[in-house]
């Protein structure tokens, strides 16, 4: 049985981004049966969630036989390999769906966190006028010029939606959050395209289920604070 | 043939630090011949590369028979695999090694890089000040958290030097070009004991030769922003 841990609960503007989503997506795209558990905020600190996750982070995955893994881009890309799904079998494909996935982590994710650092944890009106143009400009050239590489097609590489078009849209979600893919339609659509996936749906409406049904409470914020 | 990307000049603070560095070592270990191709930073912005690098960024790998590669994580991987060097072959060993592989580039370098924006690219000390307590106790966390990770180990990950080593070793350069690894003794070693390789010397030797003898006028940067 495969285990996969996720928040009790978090505030609005993060309920359906947690990264777990991408874990519970690439295994309902493989069909693979997984069971959730729930972490609070202490839970999060806790030595035993620290052996699975130097971090203090979600998602984890643990496995029957297997250590634990952690980090959402290297358990979806081992769950995909391991299930033969969303990676082309034909190894110069695969090279090129391994360049666009590590680029949706490295050359976009950064920069829309960037932004959303700015919107989401900057405390005040004032600093955010200040980080803004400091991080917006950069954010949409990387969108443009995302954009213009995916020109015409459907799918980052080839004719089928793979795990590089998997990471990129759940890295684009963060931008829809931000009203930042509104500027570049063809991205938008492609944004669209690939979450109209079932097994997408599936995992976002799971992980919004359950922050829907706990409360800031079942996060224990303030004892975590006090805590840490 | 393989054909690298990488620059003729960087400034002082990025001399020993672009990322062509990872490509280079990960080719040294694996004994891949390969040339080196000069961009300067009209060259950077063609069309031509970014036919190869929709970012516009070095490095990328080209080699006879398959499309250009991009994304320094991508093409160090990709490699290892090929060449069969510095990633496990048992299969479970090998997941271990993916976790910590995109640990590096997702949950330690962006951290550093943050840092690294306000020291060297914030305009004044003004800014400075401001930015630096809000990404430098966050970096500090992130660094004390692999220290504790890696415990006693020599290595993330089993009993030898891995590409996730690699990986982890290049992004925490960052680190030690900010003084932020003198509080880490058991990394600052850790990171010494990755740097040590031969591959790794000749790498950065490599990479600094080009960039010593260019110059400023090398990457024809009034041009290059002029025309951007």
């Amino acid at each position: 049985m495969i285990t996969v841990t996720a928040f009790k609960w978090v505030p609005p503007f993060a309920a359906g981004q947690v990264r777990d989503h991408r874990v519970r997506w690439i295994l309902n795209e493989a069909g693979w049966p997984y069971e959730i558990r729930l972490l609070d905020a202490v839970d999060q600190k806790s030595a035993d969630h620290r052996a699975r996750q130097p971090f203090g982070q979600v998602p984890t995955l643990e496995e029957d036989g297997r250590p634990p893994m952690f980090e959402s881009g290297a358990i979806v890309w081992d769950i995909a390999e391991r299930a033969g799904v969303l990676i082309p079998s034909d190894p110069v494909m695969r090279a090129q769906v391994l360049g666009w996935y590590f680029a949706a982590l490295n050359s976009v994710e950064g920069a829309l966190a960037n932004v959303a650092e700015a919107e989401f944890f900057m405390p005040d009106e004032a600093a955010k006028a200040v980080r803004r143009p400091q991080v917006v400009p950069f954010a949409e050239q990387r969108l443009g010029e995302l954009q213009t590489a995916l020109g015409g097609r459907d799918w980052l590489v080839g004719e089928d939606f793979t795990v590089a078009d998997l990471m990129m849209s759940s890295v684009l979600k963060i931008a829809a959050s931000l009203k930042l893919l509104e500027a570049f339609p063809a991205l938008q659509a492609y944004h669209d395209r690939c979450l109209d996936r079932p097994a997408y749906k599936k995992a976002v409406a799971d992980q919004c289920a359950t922050i829907a049904a706990h409360g800031p409470r079942d996060m224990r914020y303030r004892e975590a604070q006090a805590a840490s």
